[in-house]
C-alpha cells in the first residue's frame, strides 16, 4: 500500500489528483486555491497544470466570479475532450447514458430488460441500444474514451464477472468486462449497480462531500452501496453491501439465495408486487385491481399508485418501508454512515417509503449512530448509478490520459 | 486528505511507515528488503535507518539467518527504547498490561471491576491498579511514554468520551481521555473495546495480514470492531460495529438501548446468566444449580461449565451461538470480511459457540460472501483488547519520538 504511492511517479500522481479535486468541485478552481489544496508550491503546480492545459484536459473556464479588482482565472476539466458511457442494467430495465468529460448528460436511453434472460441476450440488448443511442445523438464510438457497468449482483474485480448472484441465474462467472471490453476495444470498468449508486450520489448528487456513506437501491433487488473513509467500499470478494440478504425473520419466507427471512424476501420488488396482487385478488378496493393481466403488476406499478392515492399500495409500500427500517438499522449499527441514500424504483414515492424507515431507524439504531446519519431520498432518481458508470468510466479514461501525457 | 500526505515532512513520514513495516514484520527485515517494500532508494534509506538508529527506535537484531554466505543484517524495533501500558476496562473486569516497544509483555494484571459504579469509582481503580502493577514489577512512571485504553461503549474520537453507552450508564459525555492524560501526564489513547481487540488481533494475533477483519467480543455486551481497507473503521461518530444492537427479532425482548429483539438482548452475558438461573430454578440437572448464590452466577461461569461438560450450560451457550450466528451473517452479507475474530469471555467454550455461529453463518451469509470468510476464535484470548491498547499506546510514542528525532 505504501510502496504503490511511493513508487508511482509524482507527477502522474499530482496530475491525476488535480484532476480529480477539478472534476468534482462545481463551478472550478482558482490556481492559488488549487496549490494550497495540494499542498504544492506555486510553481509546482503550473507545471502540472501546464501539461494538463497542454493535452487538452484541463481548461480556462470562461467566468470567475468578480471579486472587486481582476477576477481570477478559473480552471476546470475539459468537457470537449472526450466522452464516455455509463450503463447500469436492473432486473428489469437498462440505463445508459452518454457523458462529455465533466460528466454533463449528451444523451440517454431507458429500455425494458429481463435479467434472467442471461449474459449473451442482455449483454446483445446492451450493445444494439447503446449502438442506437449513438445514431441517434449524432456520436460515434471514435469519441468514446471508456465505458461504465452496472450490475445486480457481486462484482469479483479480479475476474471481472459475478460471483453466485441470486438475482442473475446464467450469469455466474460469465466473463462480463473481457466480454464487453473484446466486443467494444475500450477500458471497461464492472461494478455491482448498488456499489455505483453510492458513487454516483457521492460524486454529483445527495452525497457530495459525505465520508461514510450508505446507498441503498430498493427494486427487485435489495442491495446496498458503501463508501467508507471517502472511498468505495467492496469488501474481500466484491458482495459488500448485501443488504437484501440480511435476515429479518428467523422463520421468515424462503429467498432465492437459498437462506429464508431476508429484507429482499420480504420487503423487495417481488414481495411488493406478490401483496399487491393477492390484495386485488382478495377484493380489496384498490385501483391494482383494475391491472390487467395482473401477473405482469410490479413494484413499481405499486409504487406509482401509492403516489396517486391508492390506500392499499400505500400501506404496502408502508410495510416494505418498516421492514427497510428494520435492516436500515442494523446497518446504521454496524456502519455508522453520516448519510444513507434511498434509490431504485420503489424509492419514487419518496416519503410514504421513507417515513416508516426513519421511524424503524430512530426506535432501532444506538443513539450514538441513530443521531449522526440522515435518511434522504437519492437526488439522481434513475441515473444514480449509471451516473457512477460515468465515473469509474471517466477514471479509466483519466487514468489512461495522464499516463500518456 | 490529500494535501495532509503531501504537507507532511516525507522524510518523518517514511520514518513512521519503516517502524510499522518493522513493528509488524515478525523477526525483522533486511535493509535490502526494506527499501524494496518502501519504494526507496538504498540511499535514502540508510539515512532513514541513520537517523532512526541514532535515536535509539531501531536497532541490529543479534541474529540473521544463515543464507550460505554472509548473513544479511536484520534490523528490529528497538524494544528497550520505552515502555508503554495498555488497559482493557470491561463491563465486569479490568485487564492491565505493560509492554516494551516491541509489544513484549513485561507485566501483566487482572481486577473485577463494575463499569456500573461509574467514572469517578472506576477511573481511581485503574489508576491504583496501575501503580501497584507497575510497584510491582519494579517499573516506574518515568519509563511510561504513552497509555492505551479501551472501555465498552461507542467513543468519539473528538472529544475523548462515550457517548450514549448502553451498558456504561453515568459515564455519557464524561471526559475520559482528558481526565486519565491530565492524572498521568502521558499522551493517551481512547478507543472501544471491540474495536481494540480487532486491532490487537490484526496486529499480534488471529488476523495478521488480513485486509478485512471483523473482531467480535461476546461478553456481557456484544460489539464489534471492524478493520476495513487495512485500517480501523470508526465510522462518523465512532460507533461503528455495534453488532449487539441489530434486531434479531422484531417483536424481542427489551434492550438496554431502548430497542427490543437486539441481538445482545437475546445473546449477551446477562441474557445466558439469567437463562442458566431459570435452568437451575426449573429444576434441570446441571451443576449451575449447586452455584451459590444464585445471583451471582455470570456467563463465564455458564461458559466454564459448558467446558467441563454441562449439557445444561453447553445447550445454553449453543442457543446463544446461533443467535450470534444470524447477527454475524448479517455483518458478513454487508461486510464481506475475509475473517471473522471471536472473542470476550464467553468465546472461552471455543467451538461450543463457534459451531452453532459457522453453522447459522452457512445458511444465511450469500454465497460468494460465505465462501471468502473464516471463523475462527481469537488467538491472544483476554488480551485482544489490551493489546490493541498498547499498539494504540505505542503508535502515539512513535508519533512523539519521530517528530522530535
Amino acid at each position: 500500500m505504501y510502496a504503490t504511492a511511493l513508487d508511482c511517479s509524482a507527477k502522474n500522481f499530482s496530475k491525476r489528483i488535480s484532476l480529480d479535486l477539478l472534476r468534482f468541485t462545481p463551478g472550478g478552481i482558482s490556481r492559488a486555491e488549487l496549490a494550497r489544496q495540494m499542498g504544492l508550491t506555486r510553481s509546482a503546480l503550473t507545471t502540472i497544470i501546464g501539461d494538463l492545459m497542454e493535452s487538452e484536459l484541463v481548461r480556462e473556464a470562461e467566468d470567475g466570479p468578480a471579486s472587486g479588482g481582476r477576477r481570477p482565472v478559473l480552471l476546470e476539466i475539459n468537457p470537449q475532450r472526450g466522452r464516455v458511457a455509463g450503463i447500469d442494467l436492473g432486473a428489469t430495465h437498462l440505463h445508459l447514458l452518454i457523458t462529455d468529460f465533466a460528466a454533463n448528460i449528451l444523451a440517454e436511453a431507458e429500455s425494458p430488460l429481463n435479467i434472467t434472460d442471461g449474459p449473451q441476450v442482455c449483454l446483445g440488448k446492451v450493445h444494439t441500444r447503446l449502438n442506437r443511442l449513438l445514431d441517434e445523438s449524432r456520436l460515434s464510438w471514435q469519441e468514446i474514451s471508456a465505458v461504465g457497468v452496472g450490475v445486480p449482483g457481486p462484482v469479483e474485480a479480479q475476474i471481472g464477472a459475478v460471483s453466485a448472484p441470486p438475482i442473475m441465474p446464467g450469469w455466474d462467472n460469465f466473463p462480463i468486462r473481457a466480454y464487453l471490453s473484446e466486443l467494444w476495444k475500450r477500458p471497461l470498468s464492472l461494478n455491482n449497480d448498488a456499489d455505483l449508486g453510492a458513487l454516483g450520489e457521492w460524486s454529483y448528487g445527495a452525497g457530495r462531500g459525505e465520508r461514510n456513506l450508505a446507498y441503498i437501491k430498493v427494486g427487485t433487488g435489495i442491495g446496498a452501496g458503501l463508501l467508507l473513509n471517502g472511498n468505495m467500499y467492496h469488501g474481500n470478494s466484491g458482495s459488500a453491501g448485501e443488504i437484501g440478504h440480511i435476515t429479518i425473520r428467523e422463520d421468515g419466507p424462503p429467498c432465492t439465495c437459498g437462506s429464508r427471512g431476508c429484507l429482499e424476501a420480504m420487503a423487495g420488488g417481488n414481495a411488493i408486487a406478490s401483496r399487491a396482487r393477492a390484495a386485488a385478488k382478495a377484493g380489496r378496493r384498490t385501483q391494482l385491481a383494475s391491472f390487467t393481466p395482473l401477473d405482469t403488476l410490479s413494484a413499481r406499478d405499486v409504487a406509482a399508485a401509492a403516489r396517486l392515492g391508492d390506500l392499499v399500495a400505500q400501506q404496502i409500500i408502508a410495510e416494505s418501508g418498516a421492514l427497510l427500517g428494520i435492516a436500515i438499522a442494523s446497518l446504521i449499527n454496524l456502519v455508522n454512515p453520516g448519510l444513507v441514500v434511498i434509490g431504485g424504483g420503489v424509492a419514487e414515492c419518496g416519503d410514504l417509503l421513507l417515513e416508516p424507515i426513519r421511524k424503524a431507524v430512530q426506535e432501532r439504531s444506538l443513539r450514538s449512530s441513530g443521531q449522526a446519519v440522515r435518511i434522504t431520498a437519492s437526488l439522481l432518481g434513475r441515473r444514480s448509478s449509471s451516473m457512477g458508470a460515468v465515473v469509474q468510466a471517466l477514471n479509466l479514461a483519466l487514468d489512461t490520459l495522464v499516463d500518456h501525457s
